[in-house]
C-alpha cells in the first residue's frame, strides 16, 4: 500500500520549513509519498488554507492523509487535533482550519493529539509542523489507528464561515478567493441558485452585480465572453466566479476578498 | 514498472489546481510517479509553455507522460489530444502547446481524446486538466494504449515558431526567453551558426548585435565575462543565450521576448 | 531500498532546469525519490543555499543523497565534489555550499569528483547540475560507493562564517537571515548564549538589541508577544530570533542580512 500524504501550509519554497516537514514524515514513513496542495498560502491566513484544501482534498484517494499547517497559535494552547471522515484523515492544529471540511463531511470524529510518544523527542513550541504533526501524519499513513492519539473531542474550532443570503429572485454573498488567473471566486453555489432559476433553467434570466458592474446571463466556458468583458461563470468547485478571458478580473473590476456580490434572476 | 508523469502547467503553486491534477492521476493510477516541470508558466502564455517543456522534455526516462496544460479555450471546440512519439507520451489540448515537440521528432502520431470513459464522471467545461486530462493521464502510463482514447488526426494545431533568416556572414533571429537568472535565450542554435565559422572554427570571429550592443567573441563558460561586461555563450540546450556574470541582462541590456538579434561571423 | 536524493539550488520553479535534473536522476536511478529542500535560493547566493540546507538536512533518512547546486562558476576550475558525513552524502561544486556541513558533522570525506563515466555524455561547460551532479547523485542513491568517483581531498574551499564575539555578560552576532513571515535569525545559538544566564536560567534576565529598539526577556512561543511589538525567541533550530506576532519583523524594523544584534544578561 501506497501511503499518500498531502501538505498545505504558509511555509513558502524558499525556507527549509517545508522540507523539514518532508523529512521527518519520511523518516517515520520511509514509503510516503508527499504531494504539495500548496505551501504558499498567506502567511498565517487560516481561511485561504481552508478553502484550498477544500478545492483538492476530495481528489485524493481515499485513505489519503491531509496534513494541514498554518498555526500561528503554535506553542500556546490551541490543540494538535486528527479529523477523521468517511474517506480521509486530517492533520493540523485546532484554529478553524478544517471548518470546511466539518461543513462537507457525513460523519466526523476529531481527537485531540496527546500521546507525544509519536511526536520527535522533545519538541519545540515554534514548529509542531515538524516535530508534532509530520510524525503523527507519517504514524497515520502507516495504518496506527486515530484513536491512538488521543481522546475524541467535540468542542474543536470553527471559523465563522461567510453564509449567503437568499430572496425570492436573489442571492447576496461575497468574494472568498481570487485565484492565480485574477478570476473572482464567490461562496454562491449553483445549489443554491438552482431552485430560483425559471423551470428552463435558462441561464440568461441571471445577472450579476459586482463592484458596481452588472454581468449579464452566464458562460458555459471562459473563450464565450468578449474580450475585455466580464463574465460570469459556475466554476470547477461548482462556485460563481466572475472573471475575463484572458485578462485578471481582480485588477480590471478592482475588487478583494469580503467584497460583496449579488446575483439576481429575472424570471 | 515506474510510471512516470510530468506536469507543464500555468496553475501556480498558491491555488489547489495542481494538487487537483495529481489527486485525479493518483487515483487514477497509484503508483504513479508525478514531477512538476513547471506550475508557475505565465497566465495562457502557450509560448512559454511549449518553450518550456521543450526544454525539459527529453531528459525523462522513455515512456514517460508529459502533461501538459495551458488551456485558455477549455471548454469551446478545441480538441483533447495525445502525442506519440518514438519516446514519449504527451497529454493536453490541441492548441499549438505541441509545435516544438512537433519539430523535433522523427515520428509523430497525434490521437483527439473522445473515449469519455476515461475521463472523470460528468467533467466540467472549465477544468479538463483535472476532469479529462489527469486521467487520461494516468491511464497511459498505466499502460492503455494511445489507440484506445480516440482516433488518429493530421491537422493538429502549430503555432508560428520564430525562424531564424541566415545570410553569408549573419544570421537574424529573436529573443525567445527570458530565464530566472536574467539570461536572454534565442532561436539561434548553434547547429545554424557552425555552417558560418571559418575552418578553425574560432569563436572570436562571432559577434552579437542584441538591444544596440555589439558583444564580440563567445564564452565558453559564465565566469569568463568581465564584470558588468554582456557575454554571449552556446548555452545548455545549444542555442545563443546573453548574459551578464553574477547580473541580469533583461534588466542590465532592458530586453524583452521578441526582440530582434543578429550574429556575424567576420572571416 | 527507496533511495531519497534531495534538491537545494537557485533554478526557480518556473523554468525547465530543476526538472532537468530531476529527469536525469531519474533516467539514471528510477526508483529515487527526489524531495526539494528549496529552488528558490536567491541567484548565486552560496550562503542562503549553505543556510537552507542545514536548516533541512538532518531532518532526513539516514544514507540522503543532499543534491545542491548554487554554481556560477560552472564550467570554470571550480571542482565538483561529494561531501560524505556519517549519515548523508552531499553533491554539488566545491565553493563554500557545504560550509555549514563541515562545521557541525563529526567525521567528514570529501571527494573530487572525476570520474567522467558516471556523467551525461558530452557534459557541457553550462550546466553541471544536469550533466554531472544529477546523475552522480542517481548512482549514488543507488550504492556505488563515493570513493569510486574520484580522489578524496583535503583543501576543500570553506565560507567565512560569520561568528559571534562573546564577553562576560553580551554576546554580539549578526543577522543571517530573514524567513518568509519575515522573521529575523541571528547566529546567536542558545548554546552560546546558555554559559551567559543565572543559575536559575530566568529568561527575563536577556535583552536583545537590533536595528536601535530594545527588546526584553524572550518568549517562549510567538503568540505570546504583544500586537506590535517586537519579541525575541529561540527559534527552531535553537538560533536567537526576533519575530512579530502575525506581522513582518524585517518591514518593521527596516533590518537585512548582515546587521549586528547585541544580547545583553543582566545578573
Amino acid at each position: 500500500m501506497s501511503s499518500i500524504i498531502t501538505l498545505t501550509s504558509d511555509f513558502g519554497s524558499r525556507d527549509a520549513f517545508a522540507a523539514s516537514v518532508k523529512g521527518v514524515i519520511l523518516k517515520t514513513n520511509p514509503l510516503a509519498m508527499i504531494v504539495d496542495i500548496s505551501n504558499e498560502i498567506g502567511p498565517q491566513d487560516i481561511w485561504e488554507a481552508a478553502f484550498t484544501l477544500q478545492s483538492a482534498y476530495c481528489h485524493f484517494p481515499k485513505g489519503t492523509v491531509h496534513l494541514a499547517v498554518v498555526d500561528p497559535g503554535v506553542g500556546s494552547g490551541r490543540r494538535p487535533i486528527i479529523v477523521v471522515t468517511e474517506s480521509y484523515y486530517f492533520v493540523g492544529p485546532d484554529n478553524g482550519l478544517f471548518s470546511l471540511v466539518y461543513q462537507e463531511a457525513e460523519r466526523i470524529r476529531v481527537h485531540h493529539i496527546t500521546a507525544a510518544h509519536y511526536f520527535l523527542p522533545n519538541p519545540g513550541p515554534t514548529f509542531h509542523g515538524r516535530d508534532i504533526f509530520a510524525p503523527v501524519a507519517g504514524w497515520l499513513a502507516k495504518g496506527i489507528p486515530s484513536g491512538n492519539f488521543g481522546e475524541e473531542i467535540t468542542d474543536y474550532v470553527k471559523l465563522n464561515i461567510p453564509a449567503t443570503k437568499t430572496t425570492e429572485n436573489s442571492i447576496d454573498g461575497h468574494v472568498v478567493h481570487i485565484d492565480r488567473f485574477g478570476n473572482v471566486i464567490t461562496n454562491i453555489t449553483f445549489k443554491v441558485i438552482q431552485p430560483l432559476l425559471p423551470e428552463t433553467a435558462d441561464l440568461n434570466t441571471i445577472s450579476v452585480n459586482l463592484a458596481g458592474k452588472e454581468i449579464k446571463g452566464l458562460k458555459k466556458y471562459y473563450a464565450e465572453a468578449a474580450p475585455g468583458m466580464p463574465g460570469a461563470i459556475i466554476n470547477s468547485s461548482g462556485s460563481l466566479e466572475v472573471f475575463l478571458f484572458k485578462q485578471n478580473a481582480r485588477t480590471a473590476l478592482s475588487v478583494k476578498r469580503g467584497d460583496t456580490v449579488r446575483l439576481t434572476v429575472t424570471k
